[in-house]
């Protein structure tokens, strides 16, 4: 699975306001109009279908304290492996 | 479009194997096999079509050495939203 940790959509995110403003808009990149940052995880679970490995991180995301619900966004998905 | 840089593969991981021994599986996740962690970015830009933007952000993380292709993987994809 692939899961995404983000601040909430509308916080501030001052590590992809600082790489927008004075890395890429600096170097010229002005068609980039916002940037996010956050903590990626490949998570890889012994499950029988993609369902029940979802519910397996969301809960171990959740017990684990791996977030923090009020200030994250949270995002699983289905995993996908890097080029 | 989505960015995440991640070590590359076969190469060792600390935070992810930290991560997966020290926390997830002392908690009692066994069926947590791997996990894989890396810096994730959701970039949004301004492009006539999905190729042009990926063909973009791809030149801007060569560019400007957002990852060190001797060492990171980096995967572009079409961006998603945090749920």
């Amino acid at each position: 699975m692939s899961v995404v940790i983000s601040n909430k959509e509308g916080a501030h995110d001052p590590e992809g306001e600082t790489i927008l403003r004075d890395l890429v808009h600096r170097s010229g990149f002005g068609d980039v109009k916002s940037i996010r940052a956050g903590k990626s995880l490949r998570i890889d679970v012994e499950a029988p279908d993609g369902k029940t490995a979802e519910t397996l991180v969301r809960k171990m995301c959740d017990d684990l304290r791996i977030y923090n619900p009020a200030a994250h966004s949270l995002l699983v998905e289905a995993g996908r492996q890097p080029a």
